[in-house]
C-alpha cells in the first residue's frame, strides 16, 4: 500500500452530522499544541466550561467536555447514575433511545422500556404509567431530539414527570444543543450530554455533559465504584475543578478543545435565540424547497426538528445511488435512513455552521437534479447546469 | 468572563506528552471535515490501519484507533478480556501499573499485585512466582515504558513468561511506540495500547490498540457482554472492519484522525529504526549537557527511556519555582514528578518530533541559567543571553 497525506475532495455536510465547520473553528484545532497543565490552558479549560454552561442554559458546576465522543457522553450518565440493581425506565422512539437502554443493562441497571413508534415524539402518559407500576425507579431517560428520526420531545414535560416519582432525568441533547430550545435549568434537567459535530459544528470526539447539584449527590453517595475508570467522574471532577489545582486525570485532547471553545463562542457571538432562529429559517426554505419537488418530510410539524429532516423516498427511487450521485456529482453529503429507517427515507440535516442558504439551494438544486437522472419524474426546481 | 479567541503563547514541550507537533501535522488537523462514512474517508480508515500496523510491527487484523485517550484504550484492553472472576497479574513499578490495577478491580477481575520499587524494572521472576501460586490466573499486565519514572521493562521476557503459565500479555505502550524498539508480533503480545501525544507527535484524544488473534477468541468467547458499549470491540470491529461494509457504531474523531494518518506517515518515512536511533542520539545528547550541569538521570542505563527522562533534584532546589520559570522565561515545558516522584524530580521528555537538537540545546541552556538564578551553584553551559 502507497500511501500519502491525506488530502479529501472537500464535502458539503448535509447528513446527520458531522456538520460543515467554520472556518474560525478549523484555524483555532491546528494552534500550536501547549501542554494540559499549562496554566494558559487551565484557564481556556474554564472559559470552555463557562461557555458550555450557556450554551446548555445552566449555573451546573459539573458542566464539561468529556473526552470522547456523544456515545462515551451517553456512557457518563449512565456509568456513574447507575448502580447494580437501579431501576431505570428509558423512552425509546429511535435508534439512539435503544442504545440508552444498552447502556442501563451493561451497568447492571433493571431496565424498564417504554415504547414509542419510531417517527413519533416520547409519550409522557406512558412514561406516567410505567413509573406508577415501578415505583422503585429511581432514573428516566430520553431523548432531547432523535438523530435517527427527526423528532423533538417534551423534554420539559417528560422531567416534570420524572420528579413527580422521585426519579432523576438523563436527557440525550446530542443533535439538539444549539440548534433548537434546550433550558437545563428552567427544564429541570438532572444529567444531559451532547455531541459536538452537530449543531456546534465543532470536529466529533468531544462529549459535552451537564449534571446538577442531585446528581452529583448521587454520584458521590454511590456504594460502588463507576465500573469505568476512564469516565468515573469523581476523578473527571478532580481535573477539570474550578479554581482548584487540577490532579491529573488522563490528557485532555488539547487541540479539540481549542475547536470547541471557539465553536462555542461563535454560538455565544450569534446569540443562541438567533441560532435557532436560523436553523428554524433555513429548516423552512428546505422544506420549501422539497415540497415544490413534490416530496415530503414524514414527521408531524409540531414535533419535527428543524436541524434533522426526514425525507421520505419518492415511488420507486434507489434512495443509495441518489446518495452516491449527490456525494460523487455535487459533493453532497446526506444521510440515509437509520435502524428501522434504512432504505425508507433521507436524513438531510441543517446542523450548526451548515444551516445556510447556500447549503440549502445547493441541496435542493442538486437533488432535483440527481432525481432527474433518475427519472422520478420530479421537475420543479429547473437544471441550472448541465451535467 | 469576556471571552475572546484561544491563541495561546507556543511552547516547547519537553514534559511526559504531549509532545511538539510537526507542522504536516496540524496541517493535516484542520483539513476540511468529511463524513465519517465518506469512502474517502474509509479508504483512510484503512490506511491508518495499515500504519499502525506498521508501527506495532504487527500483521493483527484488529489494529485500529481507539476514539479516545489511552486511559480509554489501556480499558478497552481490561474492559474487553476480563471477565468477572478472572485473575488478573498486574505488574506495578509506577503510577501506570497502578491504573492498570484500578481497571481490573473496575472491570470485577481479581487482582494479583506484583509490586516493583519505582524507578526499576518489572521482574520477571517475580512474575513467574506470582503465576505458579496462582495458577487460575488468565491475564498477564504490565508496562513497556512507566511514564512516571522513565524506566523500560523487558516486554519480550515478561510475555513469554505469561505464556509459559498459558497466560496472556497485555501491555502497555503508551510512552514507548515510536520511541524505542516495540515488536508486537516479535515479542508475543497479545493485547497492546499506546496514545498519540508521546513518541508519534499526535495530538492527544485517540489510542491506537492492537490485538492478535488469541485475544480475539477470548473476545468473541465472552459469557458476559463487554461493560462498556462504548468500548465493546465486538461492536467497534464492525466499524472498522477491513473490506467490510462499515457498520455504524459511533461518530469517529475524523480531524484527529487526519493527524494520526499524517503523524504514522511521517514515522513511516523516516523509518522505525531512525526513529528509535534519533530518539537514542539526543538522549545522549540530553544526558551529557545534563551531566556537564552536575545533574543526574535517576534511572539505570541499562533500563533508562532515552525519551523519558527522570532527572534527579539538586539540593535545595525547589522544583516547581524553576518548572515555572522556564514556562514563563523560555516557553519550555519540562514536567514534574508525578505520584512517589512528586516534588522529587524532573520529567525531561525527548519524544516524537520534540526529539531535535534545538530541544535539547535550548533544555540544557535554560535549565542552566534558571537554575543559576535560583542560586543553584551550577554553571557549566555559560550565559549565552542576559535575562
Amino acid at each position: 500500500m502507497s500511501i500519502k497525506s491525506f488530502n479529501p475532495i472537500p464535502r458539503t455536510l448535509m447528513g446527520p452530522g458531522p456538520s460543515d465547520i467554520n472556518p474560525r473553528v478549523l484555524a483555532a484545532l491546528s494552534r500550536p499544541i501547549i501542554g494540559h497543565l499549562d496554566p494558559q490552558f487551565v484557564g481556556m479549560m474554564d472559559e470552555v466550561k463557562a461557555l458550555l454552561q450557556y450554551a446548555f442554559q445552566t449555573k451546573n458546576e459539573l458542566t464539561i467536555p468529556v473526552s470522547a465522543p456523544g456515545s462515551a457522553g451517553m456512557e457518563t450518565c449512565f456509568s456513574n447514575l447507575v448502580e447494580r440493581g437501579d431501576t431505570v425506565v428509558v423512552c425509546q422512539n429511535g435508534v439512539f433511545g435503544m442504545r440508552m437502554a444498552e447502556n442501563v443493562t451493561r451497568c447492571g441497571g433493571i431496565l424498564v422500556l417504554v415504547e414509542d413508534e419510531w417517527g413519533t415524539a416520547v409519550d409522557a402518559q406512558k412514561l406516567e404509567d410505567a413509573l406508577i407500576k415501578h415505583p422503585e425507579a429511581k432514573l428516566v431517560a430520553f431523548v432531547h431530539a432523535e438523530t435517527s428520526t427527526g423528532v423533538e420531545s417534551d423534554v420539559k414535560t417528560l422531567c416534570a414527570v420524572a420528579h413527580k416519582y422521585n426519579c432523576l432525568a438523563i436527557v440525550d441533547a446530542v443533535t439538539s444543543l444549539g440548534g433548537i430550545e434546550l433550558d437545563v435549568d428552567g427544564w429541570g434537567i438532572d444529567a444531559i450530554y451532547s455531541g459536538t459535530q452537530k449543531c456546534l459544528s465543532a470536529p466529533p470526539g468531544i462529549s459535552p455533559v451537564s449534571f446538577n447539584e442531585k446528581a452529583v449527590e448521587v454520584i458521590k453517595a454511590r456504594k460502588t465504584p463507576v465500573q469505568s475508570w476512564f469516565l468515573d467522574l469523581n476523578l473527571v471532577m478532580g481535573y477539570w475543578g474550578q479554581g482548584a489545582k487540577r490532579a491529573y486525570h488522563h490528557t485532555a485532547p488539547i487541540n479539540a478543545l481549542y475547536a470547541l471553545h471557539e465553536a462555542l463562542l461563535l454560538l455565544k457571538e450569534e446569540g443562541l435565540k438567533n441560532a435557532w432562529a436560523r436553523h428554524r429559517h433555513h429548516h423552512d426554505a428546505l422544506k420549501a424547497g422539497l415540497e415544490a419537488m413534490g416530496l415530503t418530510l414524514v414527521v408531524d410539524e409540531a414535533i419535527r426538528l428543524p436541524q434533522l429532516n426526514a425525507v421520505a423516498m419518492p415511488e420507486g427511487v434507489d434512495e443509495a445511488r441518489i446518495r452516491a450521485a449527490l456525494l460523487s456529482g455535487y459533493n453532497l453529503e446526506i444521510g440515509a435512513g437509520l435502524g428501522k429507517f434504512a432504505g425508507k427515507l433521507w436524513r438531510i440535516g441543517l446542523m450548526g455552521y451548515a444551516a445556510n442558504e447556500a447549503n440549502v439551494r445547493l441541496c435542493v438544486s442538486s437533488l432535483d437534479a440527481a432525481l432527474k437522472v433518475e427519472g422520478a419524474g420530479i421537475e420543479a426546481v429547473g437544471s441550472f447546469y448541465t451535467k
